[in-house]
């Protein structure tokens, strides 16, 4: 097979010509000097994604599975990208509510806006769910979606990591791009499966990650239908539609997709259900946890292995047991990445 | 162009030749010799839709749409199938009734179940919404979501129209099932809105329209994430999740694909919102409603332009005047279609 059948190492827009290869279902070649997955080591985890992708895309093996069934799933914060100090969409909130803070002069002095504002930062890590959803409330309803997406749109290139210093969009992991790319130019539909924000995400699923935002399955909150001057608009109201966290993640696939995936990627207990969903049917399936053990490169989070037990994000030794007994893959960005971004992204030391 | 590139004429699996090209988008010359529309008659109905793909298609043209962004959608109950005397999944609903009720021996004296199985229908035309939920919980929940597909699986072939006195399956609308495929062929996406459930819809929209289960939208009850002997399952709770009707059209299409459609067909008040939605956006956009005016082929209800009024699936005067106002195109079955069903489906006399 020649290059032109393997994924664009890049972000960006997927090509039609690489969708229609994909639909074709033409298996592709693994070559050895064709690396599909440049960003990764030799190792168990690498050596899993080619054999699955191979297995399952032979016409005529066991394993092989109909294009139409070739659904991928991944969850976003902390497996696609950073998720530390705070998640991407974390700090979307926290921006906002500073800049609509001089319209609103009472959050001074009325919690969980006033601790955010006077940059408590011990306070708000003991912040509880309610004081998060008060928090997206007045961040992230009261408009339509039109002009939600405007919003985002405008804030992500002016978005900064407070560790890293660079916007959220730059803190993609380059191995999982591959990944992703890889299945793409196989025929596979990689969807997005975030307990973030279904229409936060969608803002730049396409250009970051090459998902379509129809592929696209998060938390979401109630939408309502209104004709605004004889123009139909949604307006985004502060209440919670649907949790995709946990066992939300199994139901959010089945609602959306109607079909199991036979590959999802995860990061913490959160990914839990969806990993079981994806693995527990008939034929070649795969799941993948993304292990946070590279301080330097990026953060050391567990507390699986001993590592740091932290607020965001976390991968516990319950986890870990569950992965080992269900023959989930655990993927070490230290020792499994030998790039972690795309671009010049480096840790400040 | 070769004639391959025309849609297939008949029901059946996409092809991945036909889907492939149209991810390549090429644009699909529409000559005379070979109408991708045979199923209608010259009129402004058909004049409007080979306009639209023409228009929307043609690179460089200024109405052009960009292959990610043609998406299709279609109301099912009495827009691409038959919804008299009573909805396809109303007739699933109550042929399951009969087959559970040896074992509920008090239905027979508990309404609404009494009036069903005494095959009251003046008493079941009065049903309210609670009365109908009622029916959709014993009849649709309380078990897995793999189980209930297998029933209704098992169903179908063995269902039946109390008129035609054919499966509901056979009653599909020939001339949309051209639509639908000339649409496809054009590298439109073409998805099923629909008031009905949309796990009911996906056990049969491949085969009977093309359409795979992820591009089924449709209303839902809650699921519940549950491990029964170490496997996942979904089970169906008594409970509606989300109502697929009226501004819920809207809601979901945003929900599930976050664009909106370019073109949409209905045929009722509970498709009014869908079809302003897709309608009121920028560039070439097309609202299309059937009107069920034809008793001899089918049945004539309205209660549009004098046609008698009806409990299942109603076209007031309101809708038309809507319509004719937003320049929506009304397909009138009488005049516009030359044949109603595919195969040799005809009404008894």
């Amino acid at each position: 097979m020649s290059n032109q059948l393997f994924p664009i190492r890049r972000r960006g827009l997927i090509r039609c010509a690489v969708a229609a290869v994909a639909l074709l279902a033409a298996p592709v070649s693994l070559h050895a000097q064709d690396d599909p997955l440049p960003s990764w080591n030799d190792g168990a985890a690498k050596r899993a994604i080619l054999d699955f992708v191979t297995d399952t895309t032979t016409e005529g093996g066991a394993d092989f599975v109909a294009p139409e069934d070739r659904i991928a799933t991944f969850d976003q914060d902390g497996t696609t990208w950073v998720e530390h100090p705070l998640y991407g969409q974390g700090l979307f909130a926290l921006d906002r509510l500073s800049e609509m803070a001089p319209d609103h002069p009472e959050w001074k002095d009325t919690e969980p806006f006033k601790s955010v504002l006077s940059g408590d930062h011990a306070a708000m890590a003991k912040f509880t769910e309610k004081d998060w959803m008060e928090i997206v409330a007045v961040t992230h309803a009261g408009m339509s979606t039109a002009d939600f997406e405007a919003i985002v749109a405008d804030w992500l290139p002016k978005s900064k990591n407070p560790v890293f210093g660079v916007p959220v969009t730059e803190l993609v992991y380059q191995p999982m791009i591959e990944v992703m790319d890889l299945l793409r130019a196989n025929g596979y539909r990689t969807y997005i499966v975030t307990g973030g924000g279904q229409e936060f995400v969608r803002v730049y699923s396409k250009d970051v990650y090459g998902v379509p935002p129809e592929q696209v399955i998060g938390s979401s909150i109630v939408t309502k239908y209104e004709m605004r001057d004889g123009e139909p608009e949604l307006m985004r109201e502060p209440k919670l539609f649907f949790n995709d966290n946990d066992d939300g993640k199994a139901i959010g696939i089945n609602l959306f997709i109607g079909k199991r995936p036979r590959i999802a990627f995860g990061n913490t207990e959160g990914d839990k259900e969806m990993l079981q969903w994806a693995t527990a049917g008939d034929g070649a399936r795969r799941g993948f946890l993304v292990l946070h053990d590279d301080a330097d490169r990026e953060f050391a989070y567990g507390p699986a292995n001993g590592l740091p037990d932290t607020s965001v994000g976390a991968f516990s030794q319950d986890l870990m047991d569950t992965a080992n007994a269900s023959g989930w893959t655990v993927i070490s960005m230290k020792n499994d990445w030998n790039t972690i971004f795309a671009g010049d992204v480096k840790k400040p030391k």
